[in-house]
């Protein structure tokens, strides 16, 4: 029941491609372009135009451009301006706002909340209830999980906003804060409930309120085969683009390793 | 204007019971039953089809039951396979993942997000934005507070899933974490802004980050009576099946005493 | 494509002032008042009954009133009895329940979730996600930042709530919690992260959990400025009474000074 074509608000210079589907009581605004094999489900709002829409009659909405192959979940929430890559993919409820850019093979999980003007790389995997403050910046495979939020003011209230930058590789995990204008390195972790107030190197491991580097990320165990955990690249495959070869042979044949 | 019967949509082999009452706007897929009085408010979806639905032209939507004198309020969504026993309850945009069961009089809050695959017991009781992940067990009479989050991998990213498991009676206060794999007792309390990473035995306090046992809960004087109030049961019996003879009474009456 | 008058419900005895405009699939109950120019966007509920509504015959709507110039994004849900004052606005999915009184200029962060029996000044603005217990009483220029949460329940659960009460210009900054019946003063910052057990005197800092005094707020230096960032009025004008002429010159005028 999710693409009966009921109810659906389709505005000006709206380009669908090949196999898009869109849920019933979906809003499309103008200039929208949904490239082939994407799902829109049922009740989203994609192109949502910005304030200026209320009161500026001259008012034109910005291009919105959704990557071919890509689901968005019910209720999700897009604003004009914003450009994802390919196979991007919501979970329910989920708001991006204005001037956001996402790489391919982007998840944004339920609940979401990304405050526009930010710029994610590819393969990132948000989880449900990330909170991503504007003018953040984000790399490559980096996963974020419930309760997160990036800080971009030093003195609340300011008008000196500089989000956080994160690495490629890096986890954050649940209910951390990353402070205004903190670089966060490639192949850290951020563990739980931590609170990241200064610089992470590279493969270090952050803990605590305010966090303190507590280890090299290299040292953990895992407890899933015998040896290390990280980097994680090479014990877990779901979803990534080393998923068939392994990650080894992924960086080799790209040349990277 | 709940009740209208406005733009709702039926799926195949839905099965409503005696005086239930669904709201304007609501999507009802296939294989969905709802038992007597039970009431859907309006922009609910329930039965909600799992990934597949999108790639395999053969998915059949698996069976969903909510169980009598169920309540579930506005923009709530239900997957497929979801049971719930009686006198379930919903806020506003619950959001409820697949494989979840749920026991009698259950309350979930506005905005909580069950992951699916866990199972609750009765009577338990989750506030607003409680986000409760995969693999997770809760047993009956538990108490979460909005912006927990439940945790079940111990090196992200894994696939070592474990869930944490939590015992009858207890309490979690606001914006703790519980650990992935960690043993919650009966008639504990997690105090707010706890990190839980290891088990907790029956009546007791943990509290701090990473928490630690501060405290027996039979030791914590009440701000309600004069005298201790944990185990809370004999000071609080709104909703509860002993909310007209107490809890003593009842528990003697079921010869658990 | 917001306002085309499309599967708009208007209740008995609802009030639209002049140039008020309503967007499509929203729902507005009985004996709700709109003032003039105001924006209720798609999808919203406005005066949503309380729960006798579903259980008693004669239930009765009480009256809900939204001031002149106020622009309530979609998805909202504002529940009966609510009154706001003049240029209230909010995000998308914000919950504001029944007995809630604001003050004119309040902005409600998107999915913010306001329980209900709260009383909020003039020009308080909520970020995204802020959990609001009953109770609560907020003053004038409150900011409060992602994932704060107040609380009313010392020792949860009981039927003693007392909310907290949060004096004139305080900021309360991200993923912090405030304890049921603490009275946090004038001018204070909570720092990031805290969690605020005692009552906090006029200008402090707290910080911490359980947080501590650190610091006199007139002792920051400010990133934007030379010298100190606060009282933030003197740095920060934006959407602010004194905009134009600056707090020093506005606070004359008003003979606050």
């Amino acid at each position: 029941m999710k693409f009966n074509g009921k109810n659906i608000s389709l505005g000006k210079n709206v380009k669908l491609g090949k196999n898009v589907r869109i849920g019933d009581n979906t809003v499309i605004y103008d200039n929208v372009e949904i490239a082939d094999n994407s799902i829109i489900c049922n009740n989203c709002i994609i192109g949502e135009p910005t304030k200026d829409y209320y009161t500026n009659k001259n008012y034109k909405n910005p291009k919105t451009k959704i990557g071919i192959n890509s689901l968005i979940r019910s209720h999700s929430i897009i604003y004009a301006s914003v450009e994802t890559g390919s196979n991007f993919s919501t979970g329910h409820r989920v708001i991006i706002r204005e001037k956001s850019k996402f790489g391919d093979y982007c998840m944004i999980g339920t609940m979401s909340d990304i405050q526009g003007y930010v710029k994610f790389g590819n393969y990132c995997r948000l989880h449900s209830s990330v909170h991503i403050c504007q003018h953040s910046e984000i790399g490559n495979f980096v996963f974020i999980y419930p309760f997160v939020v990036f800080t971009n003011d030093p003195h609340p209230p300011s008008t000196v906003w500089k989000g956080p930058k994160i690495g490629n590789f890096t986890q954050i995990a649940v209910s951390s804060i990353i402070n205004s204008g903190v670089k966060v390195g490639n192949n850290c972790l951020v563990a739980a409930n931590s609170f990241i107030k200064t610089n992470m190197p590279d493969f270090t491991v952050f803990a605590g309120s305010p966090a303190k580097n507590i280890s090299d990320i290299r040292t953990i165990k895992s407890k899933q085969i015998s040896g290390m955990h990280y980097p994680w690249m090479k014990n877990f495959r779901k979803g990534m683009p080393w998923e068939k070869i392994g990650f080894d042979k992924w960086q080799k044949k790209k040349g990277n390793g």
